[in-house]
């Protein structure tokens, strides 16, 4: 198996999630963590991102900063699933141009990022960009 | 919009996810935080296992304790994505039955689970679980 994960109810709707030795605080009412929803936009962006720096990098482009900023909307009947997502990278850095962020982008989309390609086919998923060279 | 959230970039392939002022790990090489898969793992069982305390206490169940233990495949092939995921529960309280739990776990998976809903179709989704009255 390739990934093991467990999460332990700490009351309300407040779980420690853990894999490995590693933790992350979950909560569904958003006081003590992230929601399940929210960390799914944090794990599909995570997942890109994660793309885009080792595109980039293989690329030789000497990255200074990145920046993800994630909007999901939901249905408004349950299953409140989301419906779309937009996605806003800002890269900065020295060694690339535009359509190097948008060649990876799209690498990502269409052939990398395993957390896109778990979810619906039909989720709206629009990527935008801006870079400081 | 639902969700907002962003990710920073902190070298290597290591993010700061925020939602709001909280936030995860996450790194890709799963050493100082969560990787991007594990994140969808933990989303996907904080979402069902909100459901089960809401249903099962709306019974008035009186839970003592919940465990959620989370095995995932991946295709070994690029994108790799998830193929399968087990979910085992681990429920600890009084004033349930084996068949509460049953019906409330179906409940999450049929109607309620918007991370769940926000997944392809033909992820194979294994769901078990234990009681300790």
């Amino acid at each position: 198996m390739d990934v093991e994960t467990s999460l332990e109810w700490l009351g309300g709707f407040r779980f420690k999630g853990v894999a490995g030795g590693r933790e992350i605080a979950l909560d569904g009412h958003r006081e003590s963590g992230v929601s399940p929803t929210e960390a799914l936009t944090l794990a599909l962006g995570g997942c890109m991102a994660i793309d885009l720096v080792a595109i980039l990098e293989k690329r030789r482009a000497a990255l200074r900063s990145m920046r993800v900023e994630i909007e999901g909307t939901r249905a408004e009947t349950e299953p409140r699933r989301f419906t779309e997502i937009r996605m806003s990278f800002r890269v900065a850095g020295t060694g690339f141009t535009a359509s190097h962020v948008e060649r990876a982008i799209e690498l990502s989309r269409e052939k990398y990022c395993s957390v896109l390609h778990t979810l619906r086919p039909d989720l709206r998923l629009e990527t935008t960009f801006a870079i400081e060279i």
